[in-house]
């Protein structure tokens, strides 16, 4: 194999098994990527036969009969279903069967299964999520969206160096800008976290651009925005609110 | 006067003294209130002859050549500058010559003069700035958007008191329904400060209906929803981005 081995959760997802696996077999077709299948074969095998577009070579099949769902509280199904697919897709990588593990189901489970079984990098104390915002002018990478609540300076730090990363090598992004997502441009601006995170960022070797005002996001003002994942939580489900089916804002508008 | 008096910072705003003058003349002219212009007398005059309208009996004027602009610090600026047009405004109120003021000026010196000339109300330690969203079934009025940050359990409890108020009064709800913020629904669920929010808010005698998601605020899950400033202020911004000039968000999404 030319590519990467990269695990996937068949069974998570609003639409899993059937939409995960239609996606996977596509996907495989396509790339030079091996993808291994992890979930409930039976289950599986009637998805691929239904879909009739075959069995890539490149798909492998590993078995996970127990399945954790969104009203699991995630730390504790993590350890009681040890044969879940998400723990048996996230073990393939610990035991370098994979490189990498993909999931569409419970967030917290996911997060839960790579913390106990992968583990953290070192000088990181938090794994984060990001969103992506696609501007007219190229992403903006908003972390942390809602792993952490209560973060510290030195978290929204380490959330700056790991999304730094991810920009350079994923994004391709050179020397990626930082910013801080705060209520005002001037650097005294903001609550205790922040006031404190500006310190250490610009203390730090990142290239820090300064405070982001939240509709300075949306102007590309910053390749990486990093805030607590209160309220970049927030920030992701008010922005869901219009552009989706999980709210019915219509001709809306909001005045200070 | 059977309406009520309200004193008007001329000076206050984008397009002051012109578009306040304008304003009040034009509001003046249909209402039974008394409109008293605050500001620099030379300025508000001229700018009445410029737009031709005359001047109706129910408009009163105050001298106050002093303007406390958006780059000046607040809480300094109402104490050094005693003779400026937000200064002399709320003073009026004090001396129960208005019964309301009303300035599009620097918010943080329209707040600071209203905490050192009018007082708190009794059981609230501090003030807070709301937002109306519009939405298709009614306003959500959301509280605090910026006057505070590092917010208390207690602040986010007199919030709810106060925008319940409003909304009974001003906004003509019955018993209005109170939502805090959260990222969401389940009771356990948010930081330190929501989770004890929560639980002083049940305790309370407000119509409390439990957490609301961001993107529930669209569908009028509560009439009033209360939040730290630093995230208020987030939401309000992060709106306007796509819906005013101050972004250029074009065709964008957010996925997380």
């Amino acid at each position: 194999m030319s590519g990467v081995r990269i695990a996937v959760d068949a069974m998570g997802g609003d639409h899993a098994p059937r939409e995960v696996v239609r996606g996977a077999i596509s996907y495989a077709a396509s790339h030079a990527d091996e993808v291994i299948l992890v979930g409930d074969l039976p289950r599986i095998e009637r998805e691929i036969a239904d879909y009739g577009h075959g069995r890539p070579a490149s798909v492998r099949f590993v078995d996970a009969p127990d399945v954790i769902g969104m009203s699991d509280h995630p730390a504790q199904a993590i350890r009681a279903k040890r044969r879940s697919s998400i723990v048996v897709a996230t073990n393939l990588v610990r035991e370098d069967e994979a490189d990498a593990v993909v999931s569409a189901g419970s967030t917290g489970a996911t997060m839960a299964a790579a913390i106990f079984r992968l583990g953290r990098i070192e000088g990181i104390d938090r794994p984060a999520l990001p969103a992506h915002m696609v501007t007219a002018t190229g992403p903006v990478m908003l972390l942390d969206v809602g792993a952490n609540v209560d973060s510290s300076p030195d978290n929204l730090v380490q959330f700056a160096a790991m999304g730094a990363i991810f920009a350079e090598r994923v994004l391709k992004v050179t020397r990626p800008r930082i910013g801080l997502l705060n209520i005002g441009e001037e650097e005294e601006k903001g609550d205790a976290l922040t006031r404190e995170a500006y310190t250490r960022l610009r203390a730090s070797s990142l290239n820090f651009v300064g405070n982001v005002e939240a509709h300075e996001m949306i102007g590309h003002a910053a390749d990486v925005v990093v805030c607590d994942g209160f309220v970049g939580n927030v920030v992701i489900k008010f922005f869901e609110g219009p552009t989706s089916n999980r709210g019915r804002w219509r001709r809306s508008r909001c005045s200070p």
